[in-house]
């Protein structure tokens, strides 16, 4: 899928909404657990009562990788039936990785290739060599931590180095990356008003925003100045969808808090 | 395991080594792809000919996953076998993860429990929050990388902010983390003269040295700067050792590769 692609599909259902997959067997309807693979069977409920409502779905490892290769076996489950059921959906898998070169050619091809989503999330703490390994996958999108939304982020990410902060740092470095054009940021919503400084760096990029809703972010601050003429967001929300109830109408409630704020984001669009 | 019983049984093996289990198909013998789980029936030879030499096993996630749900599993194998016939080595989930708080706590509950690794080697990009939920978990060490052996470290770590480099802030700041007594640190070998300055700030913790060998890092060089009172330092081997044979002697000649570090090691220790 090309950025281009992704567009024109946020046009068409007047959404970029992500849908955070970050399934939880103590979160799920009870019911649910008796199934030979609950955590699948939660996501495709999810997924076929929300899909025209978001363009992009989010599930993040380390929910799966907690039960072992069994919770793995569930994320492959869940990315086949997207690509074989809804082949124009974004998918993202939210792994954080990242490691020297051969390396992360290795996750390169697991998320890519063995599983085939459409991008990964990846750290760049180990910088070039550590990154390019993920860019060289054509149609494939690397998502690199910008700033994070977390308290955390203030630790390192927010340090000056002769008035540049190292988010931007990364952003900067980042672009001058090889296929730098296969890159995209996750940018926190929580600091809006540094979504203007990012947007100077990195006009043109898409950014994955989270921190909206939960974390206290607000959708109208990050569209205010994160919005490109490609729209260029994508705004995740996981536990205020997913877990909107715990009953037989999980699926359901889902889709109300989905549409809650893909109406939302129709006005934003119409807006312009 | 404690760092003291680590420390003894350094002292007792006369090793300080790490075998990296970086395991690859296409690396592997050719007769050994006909097994039914032939990453661990690789992996389960080179432990069998080498734990005598070495006190720590590092598979590197990224190989497993590359080869989906199945490669996890083998993974899953890795660990059973090395704890249920080896309890006394020291076991690191080579993954490189971090994500935020209750994220993270599901990253260490795939690592720490559902595998009972003994250490698991985390970012530190996202800052507090993303660490300490590894820390919680007692009895486990988290391995935060702090200056990594590839070129791209230079393209973040090594940025000054009021005379600290970057990777020494994350050194000084994790050290304030909750329960940071359960930190260790990956430092790159290609830069064995910042040892002494990384020294000065963590005098007291094991470092996780990979680059040893295969890219560039003298060993007489890190232990002159590395080593503390109780040893702390565990030096990283991977393809060096592994993949010393393609053929039927592959196991032999992993362990005479290791054999020829540990007897420097050997030496390095009674010279003190």
């Amino acid at each position: 899928m090309t950025p281009q692609e992704l567009e024109q599909q946020i046009r068409s259902k007047k959404s970029f909404l992500c849908i955070g997959l970050d399934t939880d067997l103590d979160k799920i309807p009870a019911f649910l657990r008796e199934q030979p693979d609950p955590l699948f069977a939660f996501n495709k409920a999810i997924i076929d009562a929300t899909h025209q409502l978001c363009v992009a779905y989010k599930p993040n490892t380390a929910f799966y990788e907690a039960y072992g290769s069994e919770g793995w076996r569930s994320l492959e489950k869940t990315i086949a039936y997207l690509n074989e059921k809804y082949p124009q959906i974004f998918t993202i898998a939210d792994a954080k990785r990242g490691d020297i070169g051969n390396t992360s050619t290795r996750y390169a091809k697991a998320f890519f290739e063995t599983m085939d989503f459409d991008a990964l999330t990846v750290a760049p703490y180990m910088g070039r060599d550590s990154v390019e390994p993920f860019l060289e996958f054509e149609g494939k999108y690397t998502i690199l931590l910008g700033l994070t939304s977390n308290p955390g982020a203030f630790d390192f990410q927010t340090r000056e180095d002769a008035g540049v902060r190292l988010f931007e740092q990364v952003l900067k470095t980042a672009s001058n990356y090889r296929h730098s054009e296969r890159l995209m940021y996750v940018v926190g919503a929580t600091k809006a008003e540094y979504l203007r400084d990012i947007r100077k760096i990195i006009p043109e990029a898409f950014l994955l925003i989270p921190g909206v809703g939960a974390q206290g972010g607000s959708l109208e601050e990050v569209c205010r100045y994160g919005l490109n003429e490609g729209v260029g967001l994508l705004i995740n929300s996981s536990r205020g969808i997913i877990y909107a109830s715990a009953e037989q109408d999980f699926a359901e409630k889902a889709a109300q808090k989905a549409r809650a704020l893909q109406t939302q984001m129709a006005k934003i669009l119409e807006k312009g």
